[in-house]
C-alpha cells in the first residue's frame, strides 16, 4: 500500500482529495488529509474508508516529523511561503513533494539534496502555473518536431464568473484570492515585443491592455503579467521576438480598475486613520483636490474627463463608493477598504458558477510560411465546492501524485512539468475529465 | 573649558565647523572633528588651534565611547538612521546631542531616559527640518498672541541653483542628496484642504501642483510633501482647515518630471539585467511598446500627447535620454540609471552657486478681520564648499550648541525647535548672519 499525506484542506483541495479518495482503492492508497482543523479535513474525506483526517499543524516538528516520515509523497497545499518547511523534512525523509506554487530560490537550493535523495519535488503543477505549462509545452515541442521556428508566443490565463451568472458590470466575481486581485499590477510587467525587452510601470499596467478573442465567449481583454521574459529559456523560445504573458478580465475592466488605481483605492501602503468613521463618499472625495460631501461624483467625472453615463462611471458607483455607507474597517490602508467593499460587491453567490479561461497564441514558420495556432481552454465549476479553478489546480496535482506513485515519472529533483513525460500522461487524463483544449 | 564632539565631516558640515571654530576662542571651546577620514576632519579644521582632527568608525564601540565620554555636547552629521547609536551613549555618558534629522520612533523612545539623564536631543535643527520649524513658529505664535485664528497654514522649501547660474532648461540642479530627489513623491502625500484631509498617490504627486510666488524670484510651483498633517499637532494648528506643506521646484519641472514617472525611470524595484550593454535610447524605447530604434522619439511624443516643440519634449531631450550614449551601468535599476546620468547632466559646476527658498504663507481671522501674512527666505550660497544648503543646515545647528552649552537652553529629553526658547535667540542670530525672512 502506497501513502499519501495532503498538508491543507481548504478551498483549493476539493478537487485534488476528491480525485485521490476515488482512486484509493484501486491503487491501493491510504490518504491522510492533514489540516489544522480536524473537522475541515473529515468532512472532505466523508465516508470515504481510504482517507485518514489528522489535525496538524506545520510548525509543530513532532507531528510533522511523524506525518512525513509514514507517508510515500507528500502534497502541499500550504501557502507558498510555507513548503519549504515540509521540503526540508522530504528530503531528511527522502519522500516525494508535489506542490502547485512557483519554485521560489529556497526551494530551487533544496535541488542537490532532492536529486541525492532520489526524490521528486514537483512544482507549478496547478492551473497557472501548472495547465499553461502541460499545454503550451505540447504545442512548443510539436511544432519543433515538424521543423517549425516559433517567433511568437502569447499566453493569457483568467478567474472569472461563468457568463450565466456575470451579473455585475464589472463581469468579474472573485473565484480566488481577492487580495492577490487588489495588489496585482504593483510591480513593473516585462515582455519580448519585436525582439525587443519592454517594460510596464505599475502605473500604466491597466491602461495599455490588448484585446483577446475567446471562441464562443466574446471579447476579452489582457493585462501583462510581471514577468514574461523568464519563461524564455525554460519553454524554449529563444528565437522568438514576441513572448507575453497576461491575465483575462472581460473587455472594460481594465479601464474601470484603472480609475480606482490613479484614484489611490490600491494602495496598501499607509493606513487611514479614522477609516472607521469614514463613509464610502468620504474615501473617495478624501482622494479629489476640490471634492467635498456634496461634490464628489462631479469632481471624479471631471478629474478623469469621463461623463456619468459613461460605463466607468457606472460601473464605479455600482461598487457603492459613493454612498454614505460607514466603512467600518479601522485604521485601515486604502487596499484593505477596497478588498472589503469588493468582497461584499464581488461576492460569488452560492448559485454562481466559476469559469477559467486560458488561452495560447503561438506564431511560427515552417517551410518559409509564416503560421498560427491558437489553442483555447474553458472550465466551467461544478457548484461552490468543486469550483472551476479548484478542478484546474487540484486535478493536474492529483494525476502527477498517481504517476509518481505509479513510477511513470522518472524525473527527480526541483522540476516544473515542460517535458514529455508530464504533458502527455497528464493532458489526456484531464481531457477525459472535461479539462481540454480546443484549436481555436 | 567646554568640549564639542562633531561626528561627520561631510558636505553639510562646512558652516557648522566655521561657525563653532570662529566661536571656540571667546567662548573656550574645544571642538573634536570626527570622521571616518581624518584628512576630511583636519580640512575642514584649516589652522585654527581649537580644532582637533580625530579618525572614527561609529561602529567602534571604544572608539565611540571614549570620545562621548571625553566632551559636553555631541553634533551628529551621520546618516539619519545612525544618530541612535551615538544617543545611546549619550545617554549612557550624559551628554547632550544635536542632530538635524527627523525625531524616528527610536530617538523618540529615548526622551524618558534623556530627561533622567537631565539632557537635551535637539533634532530637526537644520534647514527643512529645522529653520521652517524656527519661522513658523515665531510667526505663529504671534498671530495668536495678537488674538489670531489661523486658518491656513502653508509652507514651502526648495533647494535650487541660483539664478544666475540657472543655464538648463529644468531651471534645476543638485544641491543636495540626488537620490532622494529621483525617488521623492513615491509615498502617498497627505494635507489638509478645506477642513477635509487629503490623499494625493504617488501616481499623481507630480500633476497636483500649485504656482507659488517668490517676490524679485518668479514663478515657482510646489508639488506636495509626503506628510504634512503631522505638523497640526506640534505647530498647534488645530483650527487651521488647510495645512499643506511642499518642496519647491521652478515652473515647468514638475511637468517634465511626470513624464520620467509615467515613463517608469524612478522606479527602483528591480534591476535591468542588460543594462550595461544599453544605450539610453535603448532604455527609453524599453518603456514604450511600439518603440523600436528609429522612431523612439515619436513613439515618446504621441504616447504623450506632447510635440517635439513643447518644452516637455525638449527638456527630456536636453538629458541624453535619445542619445546613442552607453549606460554603461550593470545590473542597474531605472532609477540607479536615472540618476546617474541626472548627475552629469544637473551638475553644480565649479563656480555655481546654489540657492535656497522657503516661504510660509499663512491665513488667520482677526477682529472678524481675513487676513494674510506671507514670509519668504532666499539665501544663496558663497562658493561650492559654503553653498546655501550647508549655510542653512549648519548655522542653525551650530548656533543651538552655543546657547545650549551657555545653559541658555532649560528643555531636556527629545525636543524638536519650535519653542520660543529656540526660535527668539537662534532667528536673531541667523538675521545677523545674512539668513534673514523678509514679508513677502
Amino acid at each position: 500500500m502506497k501513502k499519501i499525506l495532503v498538508i491543507g484542506a481548504g478551498l483549493s483541495s476539493s478537487y485534488l482529495i476528491k480525485y485521490l479518495l476515488a482512486n484509493a482503492k484501486k491503487e491501493n492508497w491510504q490518504v491522510t488529509i492533514a489540516d489544522q482543523s480536524i473537522d475541515l479535513a473529515k468532512q472532505k474525506i466523508g465516508s470515504s474508508k481510504q482517507g485518514i483526517a489528522l489535525a496538524f499543524n506545520i510548525n509543530n516538528q513532532n507531528e510533522r516529523e511523524e506525518a512525513i516520515k509514514n507517508t510515500d509523497l507528500v502534497v502541499s497545499l500550504l501557502p507558498p511561503t510555507l513548503h519549504i518547511i515540509a521540503a526540508h523534512d522530504c528530503i531528511k525523509f527522502k519522500k516525494n513533494l508535489v506542490t502547485a506554487s512557483y519554485v521560489t530560490p529556497p526551494m530551487q537550493s533544496l535541488n542537490e539534496a532532492a536529486l541525492k535523495a532520489n526524490v521528486l519535488f514537483l512544482n507549478e503543477i496547478g492551473l497557472d502555473p501548472g495547465i499553461d505549462h502541460l499545454s503550451a509545452m505540447e504545442m512548443i515541442h510539436k511544432i519543433q518536431k515538424d521543423g517549425g521556428n516559433i517567433t511568437s508566443f502569447k499566453s493569457f490565463c483568467g478567474g472569472l464568473v461563468a457568463p450565466e451568472f456575470d451579473t455585475n458590470p464589472w463581469n468579474y466575481k472573485f473565484t480566488w484570492n481577492p487580495r492577490n486581485v487588489i495588489l496585482a499590477g504593483q510591480a513593473t510587467a516585462q515582455y519580448l515585443e519585436n525582439g525587443l525587452i519592454k517594460f510596464i510601470p505599475p502605473n500604466r499596467i491597466f491602461e495599455q491592455t490588448a484585446s483577446v478573442n475567446i471562441a464562443n465567449y466574446g471579447v476579452f481583454e489582457m493585462y501583462a503579467n510581471r514577468d514574461s521574459l523568464s519563461y524564455i529559456e525554460p519553454y524554449g523560445l529563444q528565437k522568438a521576438t514576441s513572448v507575453i504573458r497576461g491575465t483575462l478580465r472581460k473587455k472594460g475592466f481594465s479601464q474601470s480598475w484603472n480609475l480606482l488605481v490613479k484614484l489611490g483605492l490600491t494602495d496598501d501602503s499607509f493606513c487611514i486613520h479614522n477609516s472607521n468613521v469614514l463613509t464610502y463618499r468620504d474615501l473617495v472625495a478624501s482622494f479629489l483636490s476640490g471634492a467635498n460631501h456634496g461634490n464628489v461624483e462631479e469632481v471624479f467625472c471631471a478629474f478623469f474627463n469621463i461623463s456619468k453615463a459613461s460605463k466607468d462611471f457606472k460601473r464605479v458607483k455600482w461598487l457603492g463608493l459613493f454612498t454614505n455607507e460607514m466603512i467600518g474597517l479601522e485604521n485601515a490602508t486604502p487596499a484593505q477598504i477596497l478588498q472589503y467593499l469588493l468582497q461584499q460587491k464581488w461576492l460569488l453567490e452560492k448559485t454562481d458558477l466559476d469559469m477559467i479561461v486560458m488561452k495560447h497564441e503561438i506564431a511560427f514558420e515552417l517551410n518559409n510560411k509564416k503560421q498560427k495556432i491558437n489553442s483555447t481552454l474553458v472550465v466551467k465549476g461544478e457548484d461552490k465546492t468543486y469550483t472551476a479553478m479548484a478542478k484546474t489546480v487540484g486535478l493536474p496535482m492529483a494525476i502527477a501524485c498517481k504517476l509518481i506513485l505509479q513510477n511513470k515519472i522518472k524525473a527527480k529533483g526541483v522540476q516544473i512539468p515542460i517535458t514529455a513525460e508530464f504533458y502527455k500522461p497528464i493532458l489526456a487524463e484531464l481531457a477525459k475529465n472535461g479539462i481540454e483544449f480546443i484549436e481555436a
